[in-house]
């Protein structure tokens, strides 16, 4: 159950505070130049200490391929890779042993299974993340063939809220502020909050949207595994991940068919749609039009402050953490997401092959 | 790709005017009593007809069971199913056979696969989720045994919402109405509001709530297929299905992590949470509190007025679609969330087996 | 755990005594034209009752597509297909309801299940076949387009052996005469051996050798899934086998390496290989030549005599089985190797356009 | 396509001169004491230059483990390992390059992925099996609390066979000797018949013999994935394997109904045959007797003296392979036909778990 994809295979390993972090990758095609410099720079963007509104802990995360490239490129056998922990604390979690903190994993996991390593969460440690972001990152290089571009941004953190579609906005400046939203007058009042948060030892949350450009029509599969259900799952299967929205969404229910319907044109580059409340996917399948989706995601469960909880004697016991953490995993979400949603398209581009 | 689970696994076929809907369910624990009342009153919740706001199509959808069961009871063997097609008025489709109808699935099929029943849709018709409700209400008996209890109802259609959170309604009203809304006053509203869409020959979306009791600790997996997760997937793959959110959902992404964490307390009965805005997972797993979750649903595509589009010759044309067709799915796609509910659940049942 | 296949997979269903047996097939290419007299012709192979040395009940074994096909073409979608079951003679095992058959799965199937379906071995009976070979005649049908040829015989009947290569003999004469064996001849030593056994209310088994043409070099995967170890698992699934063998198979294994080894060679048609010790696989992925193994089938169980075993009070009883049963199974088991060959080299076939 | 096994699940990785070999477990039960020394121990009966007759390349071959153990437990999360390569001498292949050496992977490999690590065969080294080890040595750390044990020794090394079945053997001295055979005197006849083909810079081939005890009855599956479908599936997955037969095998073929039948008798024990012509497995499922079965091995391609074969650019050339090359795979492939014959049975003992 570490394993996401049905073609392109990521099985994912590794606790927060054991060797590393890694997976592998099988069904990746052969042949394909594999871009290091780009697959850092991904991982760039996930990896913590990058800002002011980001914990201080300070990782590298280099990646160390283990098999499956030769001369710089894909074999097309599995690509095993690893980012080996450094600068880990593990003492600060010796008090946390046997407690269960507050809408963690902590009591779950220990229900589920008997055990648990109790160091930073072990593997229910957002630092998990990282085996996605190297391999998001190979599927976006591939999905370059295609011509896909996938980019997601911040639109809303606490009660702050870009409002804008994301249509009107220039989305290549997402990358120019630490909140990582392309409105700076917007990142600006969300970096606020998030400092306003920390100051108060507390945290917020938000929501993340991506926008998928590139994917001719026909992607996707018509029942169960409707391209964006799976697209649904790969985001809810992220930490701290409470809904999953495309299209029209939530508010399209308000809506009237008469008003919600996308009509066919027909335009210079072939068939298209007049709105896109379809969010690019109809009857499960891309239609040649922009794929859009928001992704909540809940305030960090980590707060530097003192409270209630239980142990596992299942006494009452007052908890007060410590540690490097962020107040808002917003920003650092944004890579993750993208390369969930790499990992889906990647997966679907190889799939209509079949069809071919 | 027409199979939905791991160990529980439902694999559906069908197209809406071929001889029937149906499917196999492997992985089915031997000598479970199958009761057949039950399976059937199941699909009479789900089936056109049964009421005023609903499409006028007759269809018996009574379930056939090919295999897998002898005298009574689960073999451990596949059961193959299948309810067969009547009052089909294919004639009804002729005229579309080479139009693409708006926010319907016919464009992006022939392009995904060069070819189409253009019948009824074909197997992108609503009536596929046949083979769903029937798997689930087997899903559903072997559910009996460690005691979970799924509800679903309607919660929203178009702009009448019912706010009240479902702690405070009494879900055993649900089915006393023909919208399935467990408060009265607001069903009456609800149903309003369908009927007036109709006479405008318009169509209406909405939410359904979902609701799991009785699930207890340590059911789901931590990190790909967190329980939520798999629901969110198995909810996004019903049609018309634009957003899932569970818990405190996109609501809570406005909360402070101090107001949204769940503190754990003892209580006679162990550890619980003093909120629920974890909506009964942790980390993927559940944590023995109320599962609860949310489901967006579009207004139906098809409208019985005249619209614009083009077709497969990529020329405009104006269809004035005939027909029997529902103007809100509602109230139809509880028992369907709930048997996808169900089917989620069953899997991890089973799955935590192998931890035992 | 009735799932057959990766990318083309066959899911079936079905009792011998129950209402029939079929299968679904899921991820066919869209587009095929279903050739409906060649799958019932392969059917025709398979089916009781077809000469004096098969067992005389007499099926129909009429194919019946519920779904998946339109127009004579396959849609993409699911193909579910039935043959119904007719002239059971139930109560012929009535007896047989609480005794545990030697050297059948009556036993075995009771200590998994707890329960099991006693009339005609329910679900472990060879009908359960015919799924098979309908799957697999819809496999070579695809098959042909890559021009790939299967061809199975009867190569040994008890101490009767064919002798000679495959490639000194003409295929074309296999289905010449009842027992299936291009040597006419041998064939006849064949059938007598059959016939004795008949009279002794004795049975005989054999082994079967299946050749495949026309595969490109290519197909198959390096490391668990060999194109021989998918073969194997093939064969092996089939009810009464007990050893599959390629190429050189357990006799290769008394050669030294340098007799063994297959020299490369140039030849108008590019590369190619001296002899054929490797089966046309190597590295398990095939090579550009034929493809042949072997096939090993135990003597039916069941025998006309009368034979000491125990019942479910484990007390030992003495049956004498009546009814109509083959003395041999292996001219009924060709089209069955053929199908499932042709079942693996499809999937091969769609997975090396991933490759593409 | 590098994974084994559907609950207990393997993927591996790693090419011969590449970083190291590896693998994820995914899938093992939560707190299993993890027995270093004893996967040690299993991985050292695997390595080269154990004994005269193996290749003299020195490889430590220690396993690190890097996640998914905690505290000598295991954690129920992935389980991943690596064995680090050293030793390697990738300048012996430079000439081979472009070389298509015979009866090896180069030409199917080059073929199939239009590319390859030709250094030491890259991903089709017999290197790779060191995951297998690993992960069969876990696996069968498992099985020890159902008291299954399996034992493989070699029964035929080119013409030397061992005849005496199983049963009149002491299998507890197949370490005694670095042929691995349990009989001493053939034993030295077999080491002989090495040291001759050697000598003369030739290879031999031979048989494997897997014994398993301890299977209660009810394991397996009936259709597909019978029990030893899926352990002749893990043996032909193995390098140089031509062969598999289980029970009576090929010999079977020879036998009337009558003298293969296994009666089932009443013991103190329970139920169980007096013969055991079936291998301990009846319709795909274990009925409680000892599992047993043979596998055979082709001689080791790499001879050391001058062959023809051709290039890339399709020319004839005349290669001398140099290097430390085993002249005889069977000694060091016992563990590895236990470690494939573990993982297959693990997998069916948690199977096992959803029917009870």
């Amino acid at each position: 159950m570490n394993t996401f994809g049905r073609i392109f295979r990521l099985t994912s390993f590794g606790e927060s505070h054991g060797a590393g972090i890694g997976g592998i990758i099988d069904g990746c095609p052969a042949g394909v130049e594999v871009d290091m410099n780009f697959i850092a720079s991904e991982l760039e963007r996930r990896k913590p200490g990058q800002s002011k509104i980001t914990t201080g802990r300070v990782e590298p995360d280099r990646v160390e391929f283990l098999s499956g490239v030769f001369e710089g490129k894909t074999l097309g056998t599995p690509i095993a890779f690893i980012v080996w922990n450094k600068d880990q604390q593990s003492q600060d979690y010796d008090e946390l042993k046997n407690v269960f903190r507050p809408s963690h994993a902590d009591y779950t996991w220990q229900q589920k299974y008997g055990i648990r390593d109790h160091r930073g969460g072990g593997r229910s440690s957002a630092r998990e993340t990282i085996a996605r972001v190297a391999a998001g990152a190979l599927a976006k290089i591939i999905l370059r063939k295609p011509g896909v571009h996938i980019q997601a941004f911040v639109s809303q953190v606490g009660d702050v809220c870009l409002e804008k579609p994301y249509g009107e906005l220039d989305l290549s400046c997402t990358e120019n502020n630490i909140i990582r939203c392309p409105d700076p007058a917007i990142a600006s009042r969300m970096i606020e909050k998030v400092e306003e948060a920390a100051r108060n030892h507390d945290t917020v949350g938000g929501v993340i949207t991506g926008v998928v450009t590139g994917v001719p029509a026909g992607w996707g599969e018509p029942v169960f595994n409707k391209l964006h259900a799976d697209l649904g799952f790969a985001m809810l299967g992220i930490n701290a991940v409470k809904g999953f929205e495309y299209g029209s969404g939530f508010a399209g229910t308000r809506l009237y068919g008469s008003e919600h319907n996308d009509v066919f044109i027909k335009t210079k580059t072939g068939i298209h749609t007049r709105t896109n409340h379809s969010g690019g996917i109809q009857g499960g399948i891309s239609n040649g039009e922009d794929i859009y989706f928001r992704v909540a995601f809940k305030p960090v469960a980590t707060l530097l402050k003192q409270q209630e909880t239980v142990n596992s004697e299942i006494q009452p016991v007052t908890i007060h953490p410590k540690g490097r953490h962020d107040p808002c995993v917003l920003p650092r979400a944004v890579p993750i997401v993208e390369a969930m949603a790499a990992l889906v398209l990647v997966d679907h581009y190889l799939l209509q092959k079949l069809n071919n």
